[in-house]
């Protein structure tokens, strides 16, 4: 079969064999199906969709498309986590060290901020002397040794994906299920997670917008994971506000370690455990999920998270005193301004995406891939959503490079609405629903 | 708006407006707007549709984009004629002559065949002499001294259809109705039409398969035409069966020669009447159909079409004895076989697809663009659709090259479906409908 008539194949809604998306991503990583081609297949698959099975075979096409991580040496099953992208989301770092002192080890590759949601290894770089780059010995010896290790994606893993994305990105092909959920799965499985807890980021700092994509979304992607042989668990919870109340990198970390030394923001903390119990869960260190959100509390609680995130730190190379002084050990921005209710009411929207991009705009994250970034910069909140306000009283405060940030400031005014005390609001809970192979639990 | 903009305008069922028509056009023609992105967007279009309005903007976009035929220099209305293909089509050379010989001149830009259909200038060809490439110049000249020249298209017409056809071809974005109908109309408008008679094939050896098909892209361009101020009128005509006897082009041009002397078979003089008179009477050379007719029946029966041939032929510097021995002056196969019936019966199914990929393997056609072709190979058929047949009694003769063509005479052979006489079998006319602004005239 030509290339054209697999095209055509898909177009007329019919479903691939195996041999036969091998053979689309094989091509397109060797540079034998053109650009043009692989351009109408995704926008034919668009569409028509793709099978479970069909979205099983393109993901794993897709992992085994370049370098797969081996965690075998690694005793245990390797539990990996996985966020859509959230505006102040920190969980990793919280989550990570929580779930290694469940005795369940982490072996997490993670990736760099772009557009309004911030990276994982953009956050850890802010902490004096941290590396992320480790060779692929040191990055397992690691593990053995201190039960996580966090580093920046390296090799060439899942080049197929990463040319199918880019060229999705400028033919308006990005909004596909089966698309979106063998990209995210494809990487979990090239970086050799036997298992993953997905958190899908749902509302208007998120790109699912509404409930139900978020959950057509996590369904494809624990359906991958049970074709693939992967235990996969997605947590849907709301980006309707960012999350906790720092964005931005140093003021992150910063946030983390507040929140794994307990005194966390309510939100941060509750969607942190949860993530983490069912990792331990499905890590095999807890027989149910009360046991495994026991275990998760308690490991937060007695302090030993903390501990084990400044081990990790200093096996990085970084500085661990951060984890007893984060405010005097990262770096912090030389200004500090204030932007405030202009009049008297209730926080009834805060625009999470329009806040990001205001913390991108002070430095803290990147409009083109591959910008330098400013640790020190970003955002707190101040108030969050149902809080009340008397005009004048700060909404949230910019840690500000220069004098002035009066764009980034007028975008933050206008992240806020703010409507008179006793409106009706619509209040959305910080976990929607939770999607494991069984089928969907929703909350409430 | 960014053309991925415009690609997901289209992919959500938007319609474009005409300045964004024409940006994604001029984009494509400069290279500004790369092929991964055409495609997608071809392949959206596959899907949406286009409007009415839509389409005869692409036309015009496209026609607009290279070179454009002034034929203002001509007086009177400018009638051109297309067939979107067939097998054995060669009413062109009847028609051309015969509309001029009513006092419509006819100043025609023709293609060359490629796979199972053949071309208007491949057929020329096979006259000895015969120029198939004039200077524009001396091209208009032509038409206003002999009311008539047919020349190669020549030129850069519609470089934006040639770039995006090539891409649809290998993208499995052909089938879209709105694109075929842009396509065709496109270079019909950059040749200069003032009015346009479309003969869109229908059956087993057009493109469009069934009438409900062939009526749909006939409707399609007779909107174009409306939307652009071309009056355009489509005949819809069955490809059931090769049209006339011959297939390959000196057999063609005899044949056309022998239907100017009168003599040409029902089916073949049937269409070319029709054609001819739809082009007269958009030419405004009659008032009504009937009239006409009634003219292009006088023309062809009193020999002034057939001299008007033979001017043709001798100012483009072909032998013009051809018109009076056909036979004689036109290059002749050495071997010539029969292919006979297996068994008694009549005839009930011609694949004409498949003669006409007989008659390209003997060499009358081309696999490839710029293959050379041999002009004096082919097909001839003995019997037609409902003709009795006896075992062993001939239903085609082959005209070779070479002292043996089997692929070809079993082609051929297969091409037959010959069943016991007083079978039921299905007939269909040859001319199913008429698509014109006012609506659509179902023959029967």
């Amino acid at each position: 079969m030509r290339i054209v008539d697999l095209i055509a194949k898909k177009r007329d809604g019919a479903a691939h064999t195996q041999s036969e998306l091998s053979r689309l991503m094989d091509g397109y990583c060797r540079g034998e199906v053109p650009d043009y081609q692989m351009a109408a297949w995704a926008m034919a698959v668009y569409f028509q969709g793709m099978t479970a099975s069909e979205t099983a075979e393109l993901t794993l096409a897709m992992a085994q498309s370049g370098e797969q991580i081996d965690l075998s040496p690694i005793p245990g099953v390797k539990v990996d986590k996985h966020s859509t992208g959230g505006v102040g989301d920190k969980t990793t770092l919280i989550v990570a060290p929580l779930v290694a002192a469940c005795g369940v080890p982490v072996a997490k590759m993670s990736g760099r901020g772009l557009g309004h949601t911030g990276g994982t290894i953009d956050k850890l770089e802010s902490i004096p002397g941290m590396r992320t780059e480790l060779g692929r010995e040191a990055f397992l010896a690691q593990v053995a040794s201190e039960g996580l290790a966090v580093v920046g994606q390296s090799g060439n893993l899942t080049p197929a994906d990463k040319r199918l994305y880019g060229l999705r990105d400028v033919t308006a092909t990005v909004e596909s299920i089966p698309l979106i959920a063998s990209s995210i799965m494809s990487k979990k499985i090239a970086a050799g997670a036997d298992a993953i807890v997905l958190d899908v980021k749902c509302g208007n700092g998120a790109f699912m917008k509404t409930a139900a994509e978020a959950e057509a979304l996590a369904e494809a992607m624990v359906a991958i994971g049970s074709g693939v042989g992967r235990a996969t668990t997605a947590v849907i919870s709301s980006m309707a506000q960012p999350l906790g109340t720092a964005i931005g990198n140093a003021l992150e970390v910063a946030e983390a370690i507040r929140t794994l030394q307990g005194e966390g923001s309510e939100d941060l903390t509750e969607l942190s455990l949860l993530l983490a119990a069912h990792m331990v869960r499905l890590g095999g260190a807890a027989s149910s999920e009360e046991e495994a959100m026991e275990l998760v509390r308690s490991r937060l609680a007695d302090g030993s998270a903390l501990r084990r995130f400044a081990r990790f730190v200093a096996a990085q190379g970084g500085d661990a005193s951060v984890a007893d002084a984060p405010d005097e050990r990262l770096p912090q921005a030389p200004y500090r301004f204030e932007v405030s209710a202009e009049q008297e009411g209730v926080v009834a929207e805060i625009d999470a995406a329009q806040l990001g991009t205001a913390a991108m705009i002070l430095g803290a994250g990147r409009a083109e891939k591959d910008e330098p970034i400013d640790h020190a910069v970003g955002l707190t909140l101040l108030r969050k959503l149902g809080e009340p306000v008397r005009a004048g009283e700060a909404l949230a405060a910019l840690h500000a490079r220069t004098p002035a940030a009066d764009e980034a400031s007028r975008l933050v005014r206008e992240a806020f609405r703010i409507v008179p005390a006793g409106t009706q609001t619509a209040r959305s809970p910080l976990v929607l629903s939770i999607v494991t192979e069984s089928g969907v639990q929703r909350m409430q």
